[in-house]
């Protein structure tokens, strides 16, 4: 006997309610009984959902203009989704993420795995960002820039309305302060012996990668005293580490001089400018012209942006991922080590790895592979989104 | 034309040449011509491999006993397979450990991967134990062994002739000094900062496993200040790890009282033997009885050796794991860590962590996946042998 004031949904009778009792975190629109009363719903709206049979299974939030039309929040169906709900939830990612990290830089919440679906947080210090890719968080981000406020004790929260989740989710591109002010200069932010300046209003997502963390971290450890070369290196991420770690030099490639600048101020911020250098343009043809120079390196890394975005784009994204191997390879020396990345969802790691090895041996060159690694644990999978492992990043020797 | 004074083993004309031109290290027995000659090459004898139309491919070692009927040594049909041949492989392993390792403790060679087919090497300090499992090292074990002394600069070598993959070679078990003297005493092993005890002579495989090395490491992390519970601890690996990163207390539990008790010597190196207590017995009775008593930990491990060794042992084996999880789950409390680790080949990592994840489910817990480890850097692997990344741990919090 459902007693709560919220409206109802239910599953359909072929829903699959077994799957959700044991952890899966969606319901998709063909698997709900989507009458007027459904479609009315405001996106966002928080509902109980029930199963064909009307037993209640959890509060959920709805949004009829999303394929995933229902996202579970609680599997107390008595739950009251509120300030201290949301404080609850940044309170258990919180004590995880301080046993991980000696400084407060981090992805504090990691949407479904985090308890707060749809919801990205990263934490620079007193700052946070936060995306409410999903509309019932875009609804409550009073009472989660609250919470951030209250529990994490932060003192500006800045809201990234921006990014392809939020278009799936029917909701628009915005940008807002919800708390304090925003920072009037990037944001140093250390990681791995490093030091990162995260633009965190202007930038790409939220301003910083956090999710390479531990490869940067191993991508360092072989870089003592080594010539490293980062392509689309953004702001840095595995150069930056590398000086950190004792390379002799790196030089990092992307398209945007913006990021190379941040770069570059990182390096400065380090005390290593010296040592660091940039080359601005297309990562394929700096590739290429570092081949015909017979220009190598000790330890060559290209985390390329997702070439593989959905399954659709997989074919053209693992020739893709072929060609940066085959360009790259060369450019290591003999014994030196290779780092090939992949954040796409749809190019799982048997694949990428594959076409990864073709590009290497097209190149005449073999490989040992020593070391895989994923997102660091900041970013938690649930066990039934496994496809949500996007990053993988592989290590060879050659 | 083969101007070699080698024999000389022809690949069939319906075997694969291409993925052996491709990196592709063996021939299995149905691949190749096996006529008189062949079947009386002496297993271990050096020879020129050629294709169906009698071009050279490379340097092999032949083992009419065994299903590999050839290894692929080197792909320069001139190659002299000697003391040279094999220092130069032990120098290139050597430059790649060198790196990654403060500490002269490491697997040195780890077979195909390393250019030794067949072969591992741990290193001990001035200590190597070599394990000759193809017929090849094992005659060649004086080469291996003034290799080792000449190049690496070992004094005492250690020949441990046992287990499976010699059986599968047709080789006997047997152990044997060939440099220097044997220890009188267990090697003290520094590793993440705690302080093994390694029996190279009566423990198992090398007298201690190398390969979970980062995974140790992830787990101390995680450790400060926590109760960690280590089962199938061997020497301590988990646990003299965590007390390194600051746990509170582990207990450490296993079948073998020689192995709980070279744990506790570890721990007494390390000055915390206040910290550390065993248990030894049949693991799966110690998880139960635990849960009986009511007993919680902060970081639960559960790292048991192969339950699924084979294909045929894969569903079996996989009951095994979930039995594990379900075991160890109630053990950890809210918000804790529970460390899953496989070392079956047959049971991939999807399927090992399906297993954990329904054992998880069962004692009616659920799980964020926040990291998956393999084996360490210097256990390298082929690409063209992806099965061989036998090892996996799987981090969840609950």
């Amino acid at each position: 006997m459902n007693t709560s004031p919220l409206p109802i949904v239910r599953l359909m009778p072929k829903a699959d309610a077994r799957s959700i009792r044991f952890g899966y975190p969606w319901v998709y629109s063909n698997d709900l009984v989507v009458d007027r009363r459904t479609k009315n719903i405001e996106p966002g709206a928080i509902a109980t959902l029930q199963d064909a049979e009307r037993q209640d299974m959890g509060v959920v939030a709805v949004n009829p203009n999303s394929r995933i039309i229902v996202r579970m929040l609680d599997r107390n169906p008595d739950a009251v989704i509120d300030q201290n709900w949301i404080a609850a939830k940044l309170a258990r990612a919180l004590a995880h993420r301080d046993r991980l990290f000696a400084d407060p830089f981090y992805r504090l919440i990691h949407a479904e795995a985090d308890g707060m679906p749809g919801v990205i947080i990263d934490r620079f210090g007193d700052l946070a960002v936060v995306q409410p890719n999903a509309a019932w968080a875009d609804k409550l981000m009073p009472e989660i820039t609250a919470a951030l406020q209250d529990m994490v004790g932060v003192k500006t929260v800045i809201m990234n309305g921006s990014g392809r989740a939020r278009a799936l989710e029917g909701l628009e591109e915005t940008m807002s302060i919800t708390a304090g002010t925003a920072p009037d200069a990037p944001i140093p932010v250390p990681m791995n012996g490093a030091i990162y300046m995260a633009d965190v209003m202007g930038g790409q997502k939220t301003g910083l990668f956090f999710d390479q963390r531990p490869n940067h971290a191993f991508a360092a450890s072989l870089s003592k005293d080594a010539r490293v070369l980062d392509v689309f290196s953004h702001v840095g991420g595995f150069s930056l580490a590398a000086l950190a770690g004792g390379a002799s030099s790196a030089l990092a490639v992307d398209g945007s001089a913006p990021a190379l600048s941040l770069a570059t101020d990182g390096a400065a911020a380090m005390g290593m400018a010296d040592k660091f250098s940039t080359r601005q343009g297309d990562a394929f043809d700096v590739l290429s012209a570092l081949g015909s120079e017979g220009e190598t390196f000790d330890v060559v890394v290209c985390d390329p942006p997702a070439f593989a975005p959905s399954k659709k784009a997989l074919e053209p994204g693992l020739r893709a991922y072929e060609r940066v191997a085959r360009l790259a390879a060369p450019l290591v020396r003999e014994g030196g080590y290779l780092v090939l990345c992949s954040c796409s969802h749809a190019a799982e790691i048997t694949k990428f790895r594959n076409a990864s090895v073709r590009g290497i041996g097209r190149a005449g060159r073999s490989a040992q592979i020593i070391h895989t690694g994923y997102a660091g644990a900041d970013h938690p999978l649930m066990p039934q989104l496994a496809e949500s492992g996007y990053l993988k990043s592989v290590f060879f020797r050659l």
